[in-house]
């Protein structure tokens, strides 16, 4: 990966861009035999969902109590009992994230050259499953939008990342897997 | 249906509520056999997807604009190719919803009390559904999100109802079956 010299910082993504979400199939499998790879999707529609719903009402959760609604919503919609211990477990599952196979590498590569992480996480789940995939000495900074409790892609997001980084945004590569957050921060400049 | 007295004005939302939006599901299954519910179900989750992260990133395009893109995305993901005739065909059917069974009935009871429809729907593609189910006669006013170019459950398009009916919203009963509406409805009074 090639880093125009112009660019001074470079703020990824975390969750399906660094962090694989769908690695939770194998522990949503085990709970549910051959549910797995559809519950892992569902949670995941149904946590984006509940995201973009509650900034557009300015009702604010945080990413960890909207991560846990959409599990109960999910398991609901495809009439899986959830017990309280299997919720425990998946929500666990989701501090221990994979990283995808080339992020440790890439980040290797680019070490040095400002390079954060702008997530809808909430910092207890940022910090867990950055520092399990170890990341934290990688990365100059872990940006959560906790701080400003709106997510992705409200365009606020991206002004507190060039904000932090001190870099305006022009000069900032915004690095996401996810179609929303790329044409949020395209948007957003 | 009975009515509090207290409410001065009910607002109905139209698709999904008054119109159901699978009535598409015949025009998609005798251009895609076998994959028409699946292809609907996509189409309309795609749909709101724009329509709440347009919101969120302050980027409105029409209903009508974002309901097409939603139906090219929908056909790209089950890798169903969608000429130009079919997706007019398609448009058009969003044009013809059937009104659920009850919906003339109950409106036709609830005559004279102020109802009105208050939607995401651009106005051409309103006047169409609402004439052709027959409920212009019924309805006192058909409130469209484009005149604030924001959508639902944005604060301010349940405020612009209040406004436009002339009473607080606590006056007026908002009837939705989605429940992202209500929660907005909710959330704003």
């Amino acid at each position: 990966m090639d880093l125009p010299p112009a660019l001074r910082a470079l703020v990824f993504d975390a969750y399906g861009t660094l962090f694989d979400v769908h690695s939770v199939i194998a522990e949503c499998e085990a709970l549910f035999p051959g549910k797995g790879a559809a519950l892992s999707q569902l949670w995941r529609g149904k946590q984006l969902e509940y995201t973009w719903l509650r900034s557009l009402m300015g009702r604010y959760a945080d990413f960890s109590a909207i991560t846990r609604t959409a599990l109960t919503t999910a398991c609901n919609i495809q009439r899986l009992e959830l017990s309280e211990a299997a919720a425990t477990r998946l929500m666990n599952a989701y501090l221990v994230l994979k990283a995808f196979p080339d992020v440790v590498d890439t980040l290797s590569r680019l070490r040095g050259r400002n390079l954060a992480i702008l997530s809808n996480g909430s910092p207890d789940m940022l910090n867990a499953v950055v520092r399990h995939a170890g990341l934290d000495q990688l990365l100059d900074a872990v940006l959560s939008v906790d701080a400003l409790r709106i997510f992705k892609p409200h365009p606020s997001v991206y002004a507190y990342a060039a904000q932090r980084l001190q870099a305006p945004a022009s000069a900032i590569g915004f690095v996401s897997s996810n179609f929303w957050d790329v044409a949020g921060a395209t948007s957003f400049g």
